[in-house]
C-alpha cells in the first residue's frame, strides 16, 4: 500500500461479486442482488447486528478443516492437523477445531486459557512461542498440554526444571530455524536465518542443542519443528524444510543413537486475498509436503514420523468476511474517492502494517458490476487508516453495506479499541442461520478495568 | 525499521540511563543503579505489579498540561488547549485533563463515553473524526458537547438534521484540509491535499461549504480548525496554516458577511523518540502559532479569534514508559542479538506500524552504560513483533527490567490481545507512590464477550 501515490489511471474491474474467485467464502452467493454467506442475507444481518461485523461461514471453515485432515491422513496416515489459534481465536472456533478431530496450536497463557474454557483434550494442544514466560509454561505443564515446542535452551532449562518440580515427564519438540527463505513479507518470513524463532542450524548449534534435549530431565524429546512463514504461495520451500528437518533426524538417529519419531513442518500455506491471487490447494499442500517427508525417509532409510501441520490462516482467512456501513463519500478530483466506512484499523490493522490487498464488494448491490476505484477507508483520527486502496467497488452511497473478504485471519485477533472503538460481534452463518458466537463489546466495556 | 537488515557494524553509543535526554520522563532519576520514576522504583514496582506493565509519570503530565496552558494563555489570552485523547485514554487521564482545566478532543462514541464517564464538561468537549456514525453525533448532541467539528458536507446535514430533531442549536466547527504537508510518517499526515479528513481548499470547495454551514439549520458555525500532521519537528508549516486560515476566515468575512470567532490549529507538535532527537519546545510551539495568528489577523485586520491547540502525543509520550522482564536471549553470530521480552506487537504496535525507534535501558542496570547492540524482540508468534531494532543496551541478563522510553502515547490506545495476551495494567506514579489506575486484564476478560 502507497498512501502516497494514488494511481489515478487505474481502471474499476467491471466484476461483480460472483466474479471474485477463491476470496469469496464457499456458501457465498448472490440472490436478489444481495450477498448471501451460509444462505443468510448479509444486508439483512448487518440491519440487525449492526456493523462493524465479522462473519464466519461455518461450512467453509469445517470443510477445509475436513480438507486438511482427509488430505493428510489419505496420503500419510500418522499425520495430525493443528489449528493454529493465534489466526483466529474465539470459543466458537475451537469447539469446531475439537469436533473435527484436529489438534492445537497455541501461544501464550490466553490462547491456553481459552482452550482450557472449552475443554479441548490438553493432549492434543501444542504449546509454541519464541518466550513462553516460567508462568506460562507451568500452566501449560501443569494442564497436561501435549507438546511443548522448546524454543531456545534457556527453555529447555526451564520446561526441564518446571516438569521436575510438578513431577512429569514432558513431551516436547524442538523447533529448528532451517534456513529455508519463502517469499512473503518480511515480518511473517520466519524460517531465515535472522529469526527470533528456535535453534539455528548455523555452526551446528540445533545439532549441539539435540543432545542437550535428549539428556535433559523430565522431558522427551519426540520430534523437531519448523515454520518456515506465512502466506508462501510457492510450495517448493516446504520440500526444501522438510528434507533438511529429516536429514537432520537422521543425524540425531545415527549420532546420537535415537529416533525421533514426530515432524511438524508448521503452516503457511498462503491464501487469496485479491481475485487474481491462485495459490496452491490444501490437496496440493498435502502433497508436496507428504512425498516430500516420504522421499526424504526413503533417501535416509528413516522410518515415517508422525507428521503434523499446522494451518491456521489457510483455514479461516477465506471463510471470513467484515460488513461495514458506508458513512461518508469524499470525492477529490484527480485525486482519489474515499469510501468511508465504520470501522478500519482497530477491527483490520493488516492493511497498515502489512500493505495487505482486500476485495470489497456492496453486499446490497452484488450482482453489479464494479466500476470504481475507490480507497475504502476507516473512521480513526489517522490517515493511514485504510482497509483497501485503489479497491474496485460499485457505485457507493450512504448506508450501503460494504462486505471486505478474506478477514477471517489476523483481523479479530489483532483488533484494538483504537479510538475508543467498542470491537465488532462474530456472526457464524450456516444453513441459513446467523449465532452470535461473540457480542459486541460495549462502551462499558472500554473501560471494564479502569479504576 | 528493517528487519531485514540488520546493522552488523552498528556501535552501541555508551550512554548510560541518565544520559537519554529527552526521552527520559520529568522525574526520571537512577538511585543504586536503578531507574526511578515518580520517586518509585521500577524494578520493585515490576516486581510487585508483574510486566508488561505501562507507567505513567503524573508529574510530568502535569507540568506539559500546565506548560501547554500557560504557554498560550501568556501569549494569547483566549486560548484554549484541548488534550487529544486518542493518544492515550483512560478515566484517570480525562481526570487530570479536567483538574488542568485543559478542554477535551474526543473521536468517536468511546472516548466520548469515557469523558461522561468521569464528569468531564460536556461543553469542554469537541468532537472530531472523518465518519462519526449518526448515532455517535446523536450522543455527543444529546451530551451538550461544546464543538463538534464537521468533516464533509455529509456530516453537516446529518447535524443538522440530528440538532434539530433534539431541538437544540449545535455550535460546529469545520474541518479544513489547508493543503500544507509536514515532514513525517505518511499514515499520520493529514494535512495534504490527498486526505480523507475535512473539507478541501481545492477549486474553492471549502468556501463555498462554508456558506452551506452559515445557512444550515440547527448548526452554529462559529470556528475553523485544520490539523496538518503528526510528530512535526518544524514549525513553519504551522504558521502557514495559520495565514491560510485566517485568510480565510477574512474572505467568510468580507463575502459573506459573517465573523467566524474560533479558530483551532490542530496537534502536531512532536516529541523525541531517541536521544539524539531534539524537538520544539511547547513554549516555541506556541510562540510560533500565536505570533502567526497574531501576524495574519493583522494583515487582514481580523478580530483575535479564539485559539484552540489539540496535543496529545506531546503531553502524553515521553510521560510513558513501558516495563517488561527480559525473558530469552539469543545470540545469531554476525547477525543479530535479540533480547526477547514478554510483550511487544500487543502492547506497541507502533515499531512494526510506523517503523519507529525507541531507546531502552535496563531498569536494574540504569547506572551503566549501554553497550551492546541489540533487538528488542516481543513473545508473539510473527518475525514483525519487535519493539526496538539495532538499539543500545546494557548487557542483558534473563530476568532483567527492560524500561522502554516514550511509550505514552499510541501504545496502550492501540493495544490488542494478539496470541491471548492479557493488556497490561496501568500505573500512574507520583512523590513516592505508585497507584494503579487500570487493572491488567485477565485471561477470563479475553473471553469475557464469547458465548
Amino acid at each position: 500500500m502507497s498512501l502516497a501515490a494514488s494511481d489515478t489511471s487505474k481502471v474499476a474491474d467491471g466484476r461483480t461479486t460472483s466474479e471474485l474467485g477463491a476470496v469469496l467464502p464457499l456458501t457465498a452467493e448472490v440472490r436478489d442482488n444481495h450477498l448471501f454467506v451460509g444462505g443468510v442475507d448479509m444486508v439483512n444481518l448487518a440491519k440487525e447486528q449492526g456493523t462493524v461485523l465479522y462473519v464466519m461461514d461455518e461450512a467453509d471453515i469445517r470443510t477445509r478443516m475436513e480438507t486438511y485432515r482427509e488430505a493428510f491422513r489419505s496420503r500419510y496416515e500418522n499425520s495430525d492437523v493443528l489449528y493454529a489459534s493465534k489466526a483466529f481465536l474465539n470459543k466458537e472456533i475451537l469447539r469446531i477445531a475439537a469436533d473435527e478431530h484436529l489438534c492445537l496450536d497455541v501461544s501464550g497463557g490466553g490462547e491456553l486459557a481459552c482452550a482450557q474454557a472449552v475443554g479441548f483434550p490438553a493432549d492434543r494442544i501444542f504449546v509454541h512461542g519464541n518466550n513462553k514466560t516460567p508462568q506460562e509454561l507451568r500452566e501449560a505443564i501443569a494442564a497436561g498440554v501435549g507438546r511443548i515446542v522448546v524454543d531456545s535452551r534457556i527453555e529447555l532449562a526451564r520446561v526441564s526444571e518446571i516438569a521436575g518440580e510438578l513431577g512429569v515427564e514432558q513431551p516436547i519438540f524442538m523447533r529448528i530455524t532451517p534456513g529455508v527463505e519463502i517469499d512473503t513479507h518480511e515480518y511473517i518470513r520466519t524460517g531465515c536465518e535472522d529469526s527470533k524463532f528456535g535453534f539455528t542450524m548455523l555452526n551446528d548449534f540445533a545439532f549441539k542443542c539435540i543432545k542437550d534435549a535428549l539428556e535433559a530431565p523430565h522431558v522427551k524429546l519426540v520430534g523437531l519443528h519448523c515454520h518456515i512463514g506465512s502466506q508462501a504461495f510457492a510450495l517448493k520451500p516446504f520440500r526444501e524444510a522438510a528434507h533438511i528437518m529429516v536429514e537432520l533426524m537422521d543425524r540425531v538417529r545415527s549420532e546420537y543413537g535415537y529416533t525421533l519419531t514426530e515432524l511438524d513442518l508448521g503452516g503457511g500455506l498462503g491464501v487469496a486475498y485479491t481475485a487474481d491471487q491462485h495459490p496452491a490447494s490444501i490437496d496440493e499442500f498435502a502433497n508436496m509436503t507428504t512425498e516430500a517427508v516420504k522421499d526424504a525417509c526413503a533417501e535416509f532409510n528413516m522410518p515415517l514420523p508422525r507428521l503434523l501441520v499446522e494451518p491456521g490462516r489457510s483455514i479461516v482467512a477465506n471463510a471470513g468476511i467484515t460488513l461495514y456501513t458506508v458513512g461518508i463519500l469524499k470525492t477529490l478530483p484527480n485525486i482519489r474517492k474515499y469510501v468511508a466506512i465504520d470501522g478500519g484499523m482497530s477491527d483490520n490493522i493488516r492493511t497498515a502494517l502489512y500493505g495487505a490487498d482486500y476485495e470489497a464488494t456492496i453486499a446490497n448491490k452484488a450482482n453489479e458490476q464494479r466500476t470504481e476505484i475507490v480507497t475504502l477507508c476507516g473512521k480513526h483520527c489517522e490517515s493511514g487508516d485504510v482497509v483497501a486502496v485503489d479497491v474496485s467497488l460499485q457505485r457507493a452511497d450512504i448506508g450501503d453495506i460494504v462486505a471486505v473478504f478474506s478477514t477471517g485471519a489476523y483481523c479479530h485477533s489483532m483488533s484494538s479499541n483504537y479510538n475508543g472503538q467498542p470491537r465488532p460481534a462474530i456472526v457464524f452463518v450456516k444453513d441459513g442461520e446467523a449465532r452470535v458466537v461473540t457480542r459486541r463489546e460495549t462502551y462499558a466495556d472500554l473501560f471494564e478495568c479502569d479504576i
